[in-house]
C-alpha cells in the first residue's frame, strides 16, 4: 500500500536532535521489514537478531538503534534512536492520521436523525446512519450505515465503523473503536421450556462499555436479562467474539478472535483468552489469569493461573499430557510385551515349581 | 439500566389478589438480584438457597414465595405468589413492550421499496431498508438497514433487527425473530476442483424457516445447492452460528453461540448443540440428542444420545477419558517402576537359579 | 424453491444431440434428489450407487449416463449423457442466471457517492450503497448497503452482496464474489501495553485480494500492521472465517467456515483449513498442506502434510491416539489387575523363600 510521507513529517515526529547518517531526498512511500522493503520504503531494527540484514536492506531510511555501527550505502538514510521501535510507533500513528483522516463534524444529508436525538456539534455522523429516538451521541464519528438505537449513547471520542448497531438503551463509553459490523445489544440467548417450547426471556437490559473500549469486527455483545452486560476500561476485544448477556469484563482485558463467553460469567482485570477459547456461563476468571487459544473453561479460575486445554487445566500438565499422548501407542507396545513376559516367567515358575 | 415501571402496572400485571406485605410507594426504576439491588429495584427469591440473602436486599419491591416467613424493612414491599420467576417473567415482558414498544406500522421514506414489492399495510419498514422486486412482506417489523432480496418473503409478526439480510428467494416463516447482522441465503461453500481451479458450483435453492424461529447476532444461513435449507417451527438459532446448505434442522432445538453445521446435516426435533460444536457433513443427529460445547460429531448420532468430545464419543466416557488423561502422568511413573521391579525381580530369579 | 425452466432451455445448454427417451411436456419446476423429485422436477444419476433409485422417482426429467438401460415411466423424460453431473452443473448455472439475473448498469439514486470516486460506466451500484474519496469501481456489482472506504479498488467482475464493507485504501481483484456482511480492512488487533494500558498500534497497511477470490458472509479480514493482508487468486473463503492482519494466504486455498488465523501467518497455494480450525501467528503452512476440522496448528507445517488435532499432529498418528484414548479406561484396569497380580506373586515368592 503506497502512500507518501515526506522527511520532513518525520523529523517533525521525532525532533531535530536525533543523529543521522547518509542521505535520501525522497519522500517515504511504503513500510517494511529490513529484508522486505525496497526503494522509498522506511524500515526499522525493531529486534537485535535482525541486526544482519541491515546492510542488505533496500530501504530508504532506516530507524536503528543510537548504537548500531553500519554505514548507509548510496541514497540511504540511517536514523539513531534510543527505541526505534518507539519511534516507528510515532511515525506510523503520524501516517495514520494522514492517510485517515477523521472526518469533520456534521451530519451528513443522507443520514436519518430522529428528531428527538441529541446529537453533539463536533459529532461526525457519516451517510446513511440512523439515529433513534432519545440516542445521545457525543462528539464522536459515525462512518456509515451505523444504527444507535432508541435512548442509546454514544461517548465523546468514539469511532463507530461502517455498519456498527448499537441496541436501543446501551451505552458506549468515551474513546471506544467499534469495528465494521459489530453488534451490541442484541438479544440475550434466554429461553424457558413452557408448554412443549422454548418460551423467549425478556431481555430488558442492556450493554455499557468504559473508556477506551475496542471491539472487533463482526463481534456480538448481547444485551442483559436485566442489568447491564459490561466491559470494563481499556478493554480490548478482536473479532467475532461472543459476549452472551450479563457477561462482566474487567479492565484492560484481551479477548482475541473468535472467543465465546457464556451467560453471566466475569472476568477479572487484566484476563486475557486466546483465540477460539470458550467460557462456560456463571464463572470467575481471576484477574491476570491467562487462557491459551482453544481452550474450554468450564470452571472458576484462580486469579493469574495459567490454564490450556479443553477442560482448561494448569498449562503445565496440559503440556505434560500433550507429550504423554504422543506416548501412548509405545506405552500399549510396551504394556502388552510387559504382559506376555511376565506370562511366561509365571509360567516358567509354575513349571519350576 | 434504569427505567420507570409503576406498581399499578405491576399489580396490573399479576392481579390485585396476590398477597403483600410492607409499603413502597415510588417507582420500580430496575430489576436486579437479591444481593446486588438498591432502592427502587424490584428482586425476587427464585431459588430457595439464596432465601437468607432477602433480610438484607435493599430492593424497594420483592417477588417472594407464598410460604417466604420474613417481614419487609421500611419503605419496602413484599409480594407473595406461587411461583416469583413465573410473576417477574410476566413483568420483564410487560416492561419489554414498555421500553422497547413495537413501531408503527407504515414504511420510512427513506426506505427503498421496489414497486413490484408486496407489503402488508400493518407492516413496519424502518428508515434506510430495501425491499427488492417480488419480495412479499407480511405484517412484520424491519428496524433499519435491513435488505430483503428479490422474490424473498417475511412471515406476519416476524421482526427483523438493523442490518438484517434476507437474501433472494428465502423464506421467513412467521414470529421470526432475526439479530442484527444475521445473513439469510449466503451462497452455499460448493466448489469442484477443474482445469486447476476451484469452480463454483451454483446455489440455487433458498432457505426457508418455520414459526417461532429465533437467529442471532451475525450468524449466517447459507442457501440450499438446490431444494432448501430449512430451520423448524420453534428452533432457536444463538450468535456468530454457521448453518451451511441444505442443512434441515428440526422442530424446537437449541444451536448455541459460535457452532457449526456443515452441509447437508440434519438435526432432529429438540436437539441440543453447545457453544462452538462443530457438526460434519450429511450426518443424521436424532431427536433429543444433546451435544455439549466444543464437541466435534464426525458421524450420526441416535437418538437421545448424549456426546462430548472431539470427535465426540458418549458423554460418561468422555468424562472418564478426562480423568483418566490426568492420571497419565502418574500411569506412565508407575509404569516405569514396575518395570524395573520386575525386571530387578526377574534378575534376582536368575540368579536364584 | 419453485422456478420455470423450459425444455428448450435445457437443449440449448445440452446440445440437441443428446440421446433422450419418454415424453415430458411440461417446464422444469425444481431440482431434486432421485428420492425426493416430485413432479415438475429434473433429478440426476451422479453416482452409480444410486442406481436402484431411479426406476421409483418421481421427477418428470432425468439426466442418466449414457449406458443406463431402465426405460421411463408415462410423462418422464429420460435424457442419456457422457456425464450427467456436468450436466446437471451446467443446467444449474443458466437458472442460477435466470433466477438471479446480474443487476442492470447503473447508480442506484439513493447511493451516496463521492464526487471523486471513478465509477465504471458499467459498474451497478445498489440502493443504499456508500464510495468514499477516491475510490475507484470498476464493472462490479454492489447490491445494497455496501460501503466502500476512501480509496479503495473493486475489480471488474466483482459481487459485492449487501451489508459488506471495504475499508479505505483496500483493493479487491477481479471476478471476486463478496458475501453479506463480510468485512474487509478492520483493523489489526495490534496492542503494546505501555503505562499500564494496551496501546494501539497504528494499522496503516490494507487488504488486497488476486483475481476469482470468494469470501463468505460475516467473514472479517484485517487490514496490515503496514504493507498488505494478502489474498491469492482463485482461494474460496467460507463464512464467519477471521484473517488476522498481514496473513499472507496462496493460491487456490479453500479456507472452511470460522477458521482463524492469526497474525502474519502463510498459507501456501492449495492448502486447506477446515471448519473451526485455529492458526497461531507467524508460522507457515506449505503448499498443498490439508488440516483437519477443529485442528490448532501451533508451529509450521511440511508442504504437503496432513494434520489433525490440537495441537496438529499427523493425520495417522491423530487417529490412532483416538483410538487408543478410547482404551485408556482398559489400560488402567489392567495395569491395576497386573500391578495386584504380580504383588501376588511377589508375595508369593517371599513366602516361598
Amino acid at each position: 500500500m503506497a502512500f507518501s510521507f515526506s522527511l520532513e513529517s518525520i523529523f517533525r515526529v521525532l525532533g531535530d536532535a536525533v543523529r543521522t547518517q547518509g542521505d535520501y531526498r525522497g519522500q517515504v512511500t511504503g513500510i517494511s521489514s529490513l529484508s522486505a522493503a525496497e526503494g522509498g520504503d522506511l524500515s526499522f531494527l525493531g529486534n537485535p537478531k535482525y541486526r544482519s540484514e541491515v546492510p542488505a536492506s533496500k530501504a530508504s531510511v532506516l530507524l536503528l538503534p543510537a548504537d548500531y555501527e553500519g554505514v548507509p550505502v548510496e541514497n540511504q538514510l540511517f536514523i539513531h534512536l534510543e527505541s526505534p521501535s518507539f519511534a516507528l510507533a510515532l511515525i506510523c500513528h503520524e501516517i495514520e492520521r494522514m492517510i485517515m483522516p477523521q472526518p469533520e463534524p456534521g451530519v451528513h444529508p443522507s443520514a436519518v436523525i430522529h428528531p428527538d436525538a441529541k446529537i453533539s456539534e463536533e459529532a461526525s455522523i457519516g451517510p446513511l446512519c440512523v439515529v433513534g429516538a432519545g440516542a445521545v451521541v457525543g462528539a464522536a464519528f459515525l462512518e456509515s450505515h451505523v444504527c444507535i438505537g432508541n435512548k442509546a449513547k454514544i461517548g465523546d471520542g468514539s469511532y463507530l465503523f461502517s455498519g456498527v448497531s448499537v441496541g436501543a438503551y446501551c451505552e458506549i463509553g468515551p474513546r471506544n473503536r467499534l469495528q465494521s459490523g459489530c453488534v451490541i445489544g442484541s438479544d440475550g440467548y434466554g429461553y424457558e421450556y413452557m408448554d412443549g417450547q422454548h418460551q423467549r426471556v425478556p431481555q430488558i437490559g442492556n450493554v455499557v462499555t468504559a473508556e477506551a473500549v475496542d471491539i472487533g469486527a463482526n463481534t456480538t455483545v448481547d444485551r442483559a436479562r436485566f442489568g447491564s452486560t459490561y466491559i470494563g476500561a481499556g478493554s480490548k476485544i478482536d473479532n467475532l467474539v461472543q459476549i452472551a448477556h450479563n457477561v462482566q469484563i474487567g479492565q484492560n482485558c484481551l479477548v482475541v478472535s473468535q472467543v465465546g463467553i457464556s451467560g453471566s460469567s466475569e472476568l477479572g482485570n487484566g484476563v486475557v483468552l486466546g483465540g477460539q477459547a470458550g467460557v462456560v456461563g456463571h464463572i470467575k476468571i481471576g484477574a491476570g489469569a491467562m487462557i491459551s487459544a482453544q481452550s474450554g473453561v468450564s470452571k472458576s479460575v484462580e486469579p493469574g493461573a495459567k490454564l490450556r486445554g479443553a477442560p482448561a487445566m494448569d498449562m503445565a500438565l496440559a503440556g505434560r499430557l500433550i507429550v504423554l499422548q504422543r506416548k501412548l501407542p509405545n506405552l500399549f507396545k510396551r504394556f502388552d510385551q510387559l504382559e506376555k513376559s511376565i506370562e511366561a516367567q509365571l509360567n516358567k515358575s509354575t513349571n519350576d515349581d
